[in-house]
């Protein structure tokens, strides 16, 4: 084993980045075996100094990032600042400086992720980025490494922890979404500021990431159509468990079916209970990933949290340091196939809709010629009336995205539809 | 993109290599974008060239192995012929002549990893095998690269697909062992000699090898405990079910609570419903890994069958060729901690014991004294009694195999229990 040790930068030192400050000294002798060489931390770098937690070394912190990534001697820089900047400058400068990067931020590789493999490639350094998507759970390897000589057809997951609590609260409570995002926010599951799970900004950019390493392709969370939870009501809950469903916000990446094109999205969705997304309870991720030659397969853990982050964190460090002392790098970014990401128009998926309607004969008669207009066949449709006032729920076959959305456009027109009171997507059958 | 292509050979071309063969062909280009250099398949060795199946190439087709891994142009070998012999030999002499291997076989690896890992190592070469556990299943590489920096304290799967769908018929039809054994033979999942799945053998063979690469130790086949479900009656499964269980032949690999020893074993179990792997259904295969860091994942997919066992294959190929072109090799061996394997009776675990016993008043004190005098502690008991006839159905807490064995022992011995109905352990709580 090499004596000399590989120096390691941390940016950032909040929850996930403490926990890696404290397994890289309480493991080190393990870290050390694993890799071939012994791991020093070398600086950490942090915002506000007065805040760092106990058991990091004070004689290593610093609030100057920019010189520490600049020192010349490091061998990796771990950024769990998060956020485009300064992460991508620091990122960036890391590179310039000969250090590898071992980085959990969802946001920029979402965001940028093309331009920073090919400042790593220039460099002939490495970028890992494991912890990005669900946390502990191995996927971005997985993905990149173990399926590499397979193809990827669709990648369906639950990617963010904070709405799956939500939903899951609403599912076995009965509640509205305002009182599950309460108890998720005193619990801790939710932020104060819950935007970035809640309009599906996190779930989106994990998706993106997705897709690119899925399809060997370029995409970014701009190309990602995505739909939040907060429109999510309890009667739509209600309605799901009517159809043995359940309702999950779900990322969804699929390569059309001539090949020709991707298409990534978040949304919520109504999945049957049979399926085993619709199992995973509170805060955990899950992800399915179908391909050619394996089949199905379904990758599940905590997708969030300091120790679970910390341990993709980890075994991404351990494979940058090993491709270090080894003089070689890993798999950089594969992109070869530039499928284009088609719209969400083009998805073809079904719909879960409910319509208040006039308590009149005649009404299912002119909302199904609607259907038909519209080439959206009908699967089963459910007429309930009471006091004058009626409802029809209709599930449709599988239709283009933009089909079922004109369907629903046109429905809204009838005078005999007084209202569209729920629209959801059906999928995972 | 190098242009001059990588040589392949491909030993065996039965249900796994003849599809490892046709994806080489049929994806060639994708596999050439992703490795960054053309991959050729060289030649293919074959016991019986006349049953050499349609779309493989006649021209590359060879009954002398040991010449085809000697010529001095392979860059990787993939082995899935099985077995120890000649599939040893040959491996051994690839590395020798300079080519990395791509291997199924499990019962190889969990006899000889060891000696491979040191031939490969010695000759700088790759022995890359995520086939050989659990099919189509990210799993060696997860264990072996994504959680390289975390501590796993515990493996827990279903890795035998014939097993599982043999369990899942007697569970959901009533079905005797026997008659289970003749569906899954008339439906292909189990071959004509199912002693290797039945008793437990490929499943001790995975158990070993998930148990030194999660532990960073040695652990061959014959340091796995295995008991194969030849044994299991409908009576248990019906048991199991009034318990709220189910019963699936696990592979058990676990860290001593005070790190100082390993067991690995494989026994058929009782496991609550609401687990997990109690819904791995058919022949698919789930694994569990509990990690310090990473807290609980679940790797579930299609265990066996030859196209999910090719995806693996090709994943690995992609790797180990990657690793030719950037003159690297990627992780080997990693057993530093040389932790001791303890013996079964160290194992901690509980028993559901069912008991034929006398109907009589006093019996109940009779057995629960023998758990006493043998220090293990009763969580629940429940007395059947009929026409003079009586059952005590037990579950102990946890405590050491050896002194629940024990206890079983001077159970027999007790005039007033006439039988042991059914013995079997509770796991996944």
């Amino acid at each position: 084993m090499r004596t000399r040790p590989l120096k390691v930068a941390l940016l950032g030192c909040g929850v996930v980045g403490s926990e890696v400050a404290r397994i890289m000294t309480t493991h080190a002798d393990d870290l050390a075996a694993r890799i071939g060489a012994p791991v020093e931390l070398a600086g950490i770098a942090v915002r506000r100094p007065d805040k760092v937690r106990d058991g990091i070394p004070a004689e290593l912190v610093t609030t100057d990032a920019t010189a520490l990534v600049k020192r010349g001697d490091i061998d990796v820089v771990i950024e769990v600042i998060g956020g485009i900047e300064p992460a991508r400058t620091l990122i960036t400068t890391a590179f310039e400086h000969g250090a590898s990067v071992v980085s959990a931020n969802k946001a920029l590789v979402a965001a940028d992720g093309a331009a920073l493999h090919a400042a790593a490639q220039r460099h002939g350094a490495d970028l890992y980025y494991e912890a990005a998507v669900a946390g502990a759970i191995p996927l971005v390897r997985p993905l990149r490494e173990s399926l590499a000589g397979d193809k990827v057809n669709r990648v369906l997951g639950i990617v963010n922890g904070t709405t799956n609590f939500i939903l899951d609260k609403m599912d076995s409570s009965g509640a509205g979404y305002s009182e599950a995002l309460d108890e998720a926010t005193a619990l801790g599951y939710a932020e104060a500021d819950p935007t970035a799970d809640v309009e599906g900004f996190d779930a989106a950019a994990k998706a993106a990431i997705l897709a690119g390493i899925a399809f060997h392709t370029r995409v970014t969370i701009d190309d990602v159509h995505r739909e939040g939870l907060t429109e999510v009501t309890a009667a739509d809950i209600a309605s799901a468990k009517r159809m043995g469903c359940t309702v999950k916000l779900l990322a969804i990446c699929e390569r059309a079916a001539d090949g020709a094109s991707v298409t990534a999205r978040v949304h919520p969705a109504m999945i049957p209970l049979s399926h085993p997304l619709a199992s995973v309870r509170e805060a955990y991720n899950a992800v399915f990933v179908e391909s050619d030659a394996a089949g199905q397969l379904m990758f599940y853990g905590p997708g969030a949290g300091g120790s679970p982050t910390a341990s993709a964190v980890l075994g991404d460090l351990v494979a940058v340091c090993r491709n270090k002392l080894a003089g070689a790098t890993g798999p950089g970014e594969s992109a070869y196939t530039r499928l284009p990401v088609s719209p969400m128009g083009d998805v073809v998926t079904r719909y879960h809709i409910s319509l208040d309607v006039a308590d009149k004969s005649g009404v299912l008669a002119q909302v199904a010629t609607v259907f038909a207009e519209h080439g959206v066949s009908i699967d089963t449709v459910r007429q309930q009336g009471k006091d004058g006032e009626a409802s029809l729920v209709v599930v449709t076959h599988r239709a283009a995205d933009a089909a079922l959305s004109s369907t629903v456009g046109a429905l809204r027109e009838l005078d005999t539809v007084r209202g569209v009171a729920s629209i959801m997507r059906v999928e995972g059958e």
